[in-house]
């Protein structure tokens, strides 16, 4: 048991102090204490030890930031910076995030809260905070321009408002949007009922979609990308980087899932039916809800999915749309299937001389072959599971369900132990052996399109 | 009325085992029937002949599985391999499905039905099968590596639960997703309640929604497009080769709609209002329904969308994204609107010897000209109605609402004969004649880009 | 107060008369009077003259189009014919529209009122009606081929249907969809309740969502863009172009908008929560609503928005996809992320004459500096508020909220003035000066990527 205790560093809140990269006392005096966190592992929830009590929320890959009580009022201190985030073992991506990583860390309050949140800018523009879903004063909006000038770099904003509504909200700026959430720039907030019992669950899990276009080798997103981004991420990390969501058999879970990727992200869970029970605009009310397996996050939404995690085992939690659980492949990959490549392979070598024989029966050898990659850059699927290879990357993890998970336990249980004959299993047949595929001989072979090797990869 | 029999081939359960094409005598001994289908029509309501009675689909351009029962066990047996399909007449696909065609059959069981499918795998790299919404045994789940290792090539699986839920469900592999997927494996499955007067209709249709990027000339799909597909499909069939939904007027009509491709699909209907009664999570509450003429379909989601067939007539009934009910376009279109062609084309049938002016008046010409087009490749716009071409392709097709059809009668009743008075009509009027477009004036000529007849179309 | 007058041009029935550039009496025998509209100002709302009452709605940058009635029938008159749309100060566009514009005007009728509408193609190919969302008579339903020839160029057709059903509805043609569409043929049709007192609101809002690519420099869309738009337009306008919504204090406001481009656009506001009360399908039941702050809109949908307007400000009203709210860039932008530019601008000067450095700390420069643009094109981000830039463009608007505004006043109130003490404040901090961002220490350099002047633009 003890030494499950490694997964979770920075178990309480000494942990997170403990992790902080940057502590500028000689700004204590007015503003509060910077934390910030190094690294992407999920953090223990926060239990608050000042102000009301409320059930934490857990960040997938993430943390809650402290707060300071100064007459009264909760006080925050973000600070808007370049960061280095590992996207999983093997990538580190420079991104600009908050307070030593991207996405920032979660704000949890509680409906009534008086909020002062300072925003340091720490980058090479000026930005600006927006409170998306927010009931505020419209001077605390945070909309460049319409509602406050930029923040200059250098400069310390403070933003004041009352906590009116519990729910589920976001953070991101409002200048220069395009350039710095296609930098990582956002964050997740709860403020949570006054009264602790209002929609209780036993776990509740948040965490931002986002995605991200970086070329193979390289290190920084392009910024303008529109549609082809080749990094899915849940919370900036991608699978195997993800942290499983464990839970106890028999728990009320909600998973609290905000969209600002350019895209709609159809979120699916194996095994169980779920609700959707709110939104960034509040709960949905029971008479309004109606069971998914699926539901479709749109850019700008909140969506808290709620299920009884009644099965146990190690179920996907993924989303839906096929190229989202898989990461950046090395170059273009043609349509090979069926296709002889002996002779192909000797003929392309002289045009492509790190070429290799791929995909001429699908493409799960390559999750399984071990293919030179640039560096700083993640197979196109991965991740072992015990029966093997899983092929899968970007937005995919499991919600792993176990008899016997304390509360509060959050750590990996290891992998599903299970019951015997609940395995799909081989059985013997007398089928003829397989040949090679009809379709190629239906019309002679199949097309080869070949790319040079500097073209940028999409797919 | 004998004439119209033609339309559906092999309108009983008896016409499928007489389509089959590969009965394999040898397996028989453990393993059930393979049974196969090698064309594209809708097949006859499966009338269940053993096990609890339910109220058949009817899959658009598809058929139910037939099974057997053994020691009370309903058993199926599905192959994965690689078939051939027609998308339209005038172009084949060349994919991997199951027994025949892509998608694979339907299976219909009914709520409580303990069930055994044994997957075979035809295809040349391993798969899985997973039964995506359902409850099962974690190790039913079918996700290579997590729940259990992949089918080898020639090797057979059985997987075993109780369909403990009435509903609709999808069944696709979750073994190199992208490839296996792209290449049209799939099916659908729908868990009958085990009371037929539970949400009883008398009309369900079922199909999925997929999407292929298939070069014009060529046969089989890239299989690494993310975005730019070019051939969007019901049931792997396009416009004008996807059937009808053939309805009695007054009829209660379910359509479930199950989507599998790579984006949202916002479906709509003409001429009726619908509600959508059910997901892949179960049904919609009625405190939870409201109104709808489109409705928007993400991936991995499953919509069962119910309506009153009030109005006769041809209602179109598609896919709103007009690009999708388009097919692939041989090149790139440049917008030539109201640019005079004459000297232009001369000029570019230097660069281009295939050039054909086109586009000076609109896109309206290319449905009607017969443009030469390569081999195994559909026309951008086709189908022909009682009032000449429909300029449609893709995922598009009609809701046929008849007086008079009798119960488990889907046969095409031909064109929809107008009431007197009820079809928009031409008026005299004495407007000044149509001159060139005054946009041409005011900028003196509109760009010409031209592409290479090899560059990739991308509509 | 005269002053504020000035913004709505035309702010009566009169006054649309009175811009009309076409008027036809030669066809007045038969056909209704051709009543068009040469600029893209918000008209005041249409105070119905003949038939029944009705509370009026507001079109966005357009205009809602008059009637006669004869023997009983509501008889309009559209004409489809290229249009000049100017789409922001600075940048007009060649479309296709209705009687001037892009959008056509709004029809408003009563639910149960007889209406004929003659079409008149002016328009180089045939076209049709189709008229989104209404059950009518099949033959009424506008699909070329099927339901009704083609109007060819220099006709006319009449169609006739009892509006049978109170809502929002759409029209766009059925013929050559891809082309007509994209060039912005489209309008908005609202339905009124026999009873104005059911589903009254204070202010009634309504607009299209659609997109173009239009490449800098030219004047006309791309016609076969199906993902890569670079003008993403409300009722074929953009930020700065749109108006302001302009509402009263704790009025009941319903914002309803359409959807007619090629993907989903998730509508967001801010510091309100909205429902949605209603679909191109009908009302949803007070049982199915849940709040919002985003809510996705799918192509060929409507959603009407409803929220009271309790906080007053300069709200920020807009599509979530960040690329969205943006206009079409000069050339493609590289990561220059943190690059010191100084030796690198003089590079590549030799291989761009109109080079310059940007970006090296983000976009944000660019909405401050004056780059040399090709004529007719708008910048990428513009807007001016009170305090400063506002870097916006594409999709993006506000609603101002204020105490006093009259019924039926919508000219524009100027900027927010904030009550002191509630705009987000500059604090004194003594942290360390920003140094050139650590991610370019870690990695030495970011990778520069040029494309050439020619390129086509995509962001």
């Amino acid at each position: 048991m003890v030494s499950r205790r490694d997964f979770l560093k920075g178990a309480s809140l000494a942990g997170v102090a403990a992790t902080a990269a940057t502590v500028s006392k000689v700004a204590m005096a007015a503003l509060p204490e910077i934390i910030s966190v190094s690294d992407a592992d999920t953090q223990a929830p926060h239990m608050p030890d000042t102000g009301r009590p409320y059930n934490p929320v857990v960040t997938l890959n993430g943390w809650t930031l402290p707060w300071r009580m100064r007459n009264g009022v909760k006080e925050f201190h973000l600070v808007a910076e370049p960061v280095v985030r590992e996207l999983a073992p093997g990538m580190k991506a420079h991104l600009w995030g908050y307070n030593g990583q991207s996405p920032g860390p979660t704000i949890e309050v509680v409906e009534g809260d008086r909020v002062r949140i300072y925003v340091t800018n720490r980058l090479p523009e000026h930005t600006s905070m927006h409170w998306h879903g927010q009931r505020l004063p419209n001077g605390m909006d945070g909309v460049t321009g319409l509602t406050q000038p930029g923040i200059k770099p250098g400069k310390t904003f403070a933003y004041e408002f009352v906590a009116q509504r519990a729910g589920t909200f976001m953070y991101h700026p409002h200048a220069d949007e395009m350039t710095q959430m296609a930098m990582g720039m956002m964050g997740f907030w709860v403020t949570h009922p006054k009264n602790p019992a209002t929609m209780a669950v036993d776990r509740d899990f948040v965490f931002l979609i986002n995605a991200y276009d970086i070329d193979p080798g390289a290190y920084t997103p392009r910024i303008n990308t529109m549609l082809n981004f080749n990094l899915w991420t849940f919370n900036s990390r991608v699978f195997p980087g993800i942290s499983p969501m464990v839970v106890n058999q028999g728990d009320r879970v909600r998973i609290r899932v905000g969209n600002l990727s350019m895209t709609n992200h159809p979120i699916h869970i194996h095994g169980h039916e779920f609700m959707v029970t709110g939104t960034d605009g509040g709960w949905v009310p029971p008479s309004a809800r109606w069971p998914e397996v699926t539901t479709d996050i749109a850019v700008g939404q909140m969506r808290a999915l709620e299920f009884k995690a009644d099965a146990p085992g190690d179920w996907a939690f993924h989303c839906h749309k096929s190229h989202h659980t898989m990461n950046a492949m090395g170059h273009d990959v043609p349509t090979m299937l069926g296709v002889e490549q002996r002779d192909l392979k000797q003929q392309l070598q002289g045009l492509l001389p790190d070429y290799m024989a791929m995909g001429q029966h699908g493409m799960a050898d390559m999750a399984e072959m071990q293919m030179p990659l640039p560096d700083n850059t993640l197979p196109m699927m991965s991740g072992q599971g015990q029966f093997g290879g899983v092929e899968m990357g970007g937005m995919f993890t499991t919600v792993k369900i176990r008899k016997g998970i304390a509360k509060h336990d959050y750590r990996d249980p290891g992998h599903y132990q299970h019951p015997a004959g609940t395995v799909a299993w081989e059985v013997e047949n007398d089928l003829p052996p397989v040949e090679r595929p009809a379709d190629t001989d239906a019309h002679g072979g199949v097309e080869v399109q070949v790319r040079k090797p500097g073209d940028h990869m999409q797919h």
